[in-house]
């Protein structure tokens, strides 16, 4: 069984293209040819959201190696929701897409193993994020499906504004916590490194906190990084490949501007859509190279 | 809108009985009457642990404040496990129980708001347990929640033997992980404070670290507790009381101990339900009592 990250980086060499689509469907990003809003019932929000990222999926599937259904904004329709996030995933497969699931589960012993059945068997997802706050309890019955072929991505430093609450209180040896859980994560990815250098565990590790990315990459030299916060949340093309090395190493997660690309252009959503991942592309392209004259 | 703690406060008081059931059905746990382990289809087992929920909550239901279904042992089963999952809550709330979802969702923005309108809105829980890893912007979302009459309970220091790979970490102030969260947790709750004196704002301690916890009831006088660990995870009563403050703030959960009592003792499922939840309840009052002692 080919390692996950061997399978991803394949992908992304391929394509040129280090980038994963973000499904996390709202009603105010629904098409009007798809939704009409004073349609408030799961059923038909659910159907929206199918058909709309149907659309996505056929507009870039050849530009990309991945996508990310968030999946709160399907478990908030209820069993409307989670079957429009399998057929999501489902028809992501049929286009060679890889998928990966962002739950952020954490939990130990049968739960974690439960959550692994559910998000690995049931949702069919390849790769999946989780939270270690609990330790290695909370990877453990993971590691049965990463000799499978799936992959997780552990929380280190995320995107968001109160990221630091937490994550940057310092140690008495002079670490910060996001780089304690850097530590722990380069150590349990050692048993699952694959042909090309690179571990099935994943970081989770935010655009919008260069600096850190680039001293995190030394920490996890191993280890592939999900970058969220790319676009909308502010990170830019620069900040988001801070964490690569010689142009590897990084899956930059753009949502809200692929979904919503429309919006700002009028366009049909899924020209939109496609337009704005070669645009992406071109500019993570450009902030690569530029990285590269850097070093 | 009553203070979720003032709720679940007065209805521990009035049973005299700080006790949560967790509802964690494998399918080895089921009673032969219900489940032929040769159906393997989730249709049949989902069916089975909504039959065996049911009946569990029948023979308690008078008996204790609350139930506590752990997520992941129902998405596992995907969409009918989902469905079991919210027939059950629908049918404990119809018995006065109190819900405690025990999801340990962790996110922020639009993601954290989508899980709290999944977590209160379509499945209808009174409380969820969450993961503050993100810091307080995993928690903004679910304010408005508290204010009416739902709670939150964060993760603190958990009871699995590998919690202390990251939460015992100590700070450059001298402070474990565990015990910067809990500040951060007392400092959240103060806004929700009900007339009883505990917030709506929880934190969850389990009941295998007993010398953490008393120092945690120190640290977080209005905060209640929610206790995993006790009985199957090796937690004694005395154990467990040890994050209460004269005789009240914490409510202890049992899940395997309760739902397979019958295995130990070939009673019928119900009635040694019953049994281990009145025995569990006096070995609290008695732990409750000796701890009054000596103080």
């Amino acid at each position: 069984m080919t390692n996950f990250a061997d399978r991803l980086l394949g992908r992304i060499e391929q394509l040129e293209a280090p980038i994963v689509m973000g499904l996390d469907p709202k009603e105010d990003y629904l098409p009007k040819e798809l939704y009409d809003p004073r349609q408030t019932d799961s059923e038909a929000i659910a159907d929206a959201i199918t058909a709309f990222n149907f659309g996505l999926i056929e507009a870039v599937h050849d530009l990309i190696p991945a996508i990310k259904p968030q999946f709160a904004f399907y478990e908030r329709l209820g069993l409307p929701g989670l079957s429009a996030l399998r057929e999501t995933i489902r028809y992501a497969k049929a286009h060679d897409l890889i998928v990966l699931g962002d739950a952020k589960r954490g939990d130990i012993a049968s739960s974690a193993s439960a959550y692994a059945d559910a998000l690995f068997d049931i949702f069919e997802c390849d790769a999946v994020t989780l939270n270690a706050y609990l330790g290695s309890d909370s990877i453990a019955p993971y590691q049965a499906w990463l000799s499978e072929g799936k992959g997780i991505y552990l929380l280190v430093r995320t995107s968001n504004p109160s990221a630091g609450d937490l994550q940057d209180l310092i140690l008495e040896d002079g670490r910060t916590i996001y780089q304690a859980m850097a530590d722990l994560i380069h150590q349990w990815g050692q048993d699952y490194i694959g042909e090309r250098g690179f571990s099935a565990i994943g970081a989770v590790v935010g655009a919008t906190w260069p600096t850190e990315a680039k001293e995190l990459r030394g920490r996890m030299p191993k280890t592939p990084f999900l970058i969220p916060g790319y676009g909308a949340q502010g990170g830019s093309a620069a900040s988001a490949v801070a964490g690569f090395h010689r142009g590897v190493g990084g899956l930059i997660n753009a949502s809200r501007s692929i979904m919503g690309a429309y919006q700002k252009t009028g366009d049909d959503f899924r020209r939109a859509a496609r337009l704005e991942v070669l645009s992406m592309r071109q500019a993570i392209s450009w902030a690569l190279k530029e990285q590269s004259y850097d070093l």
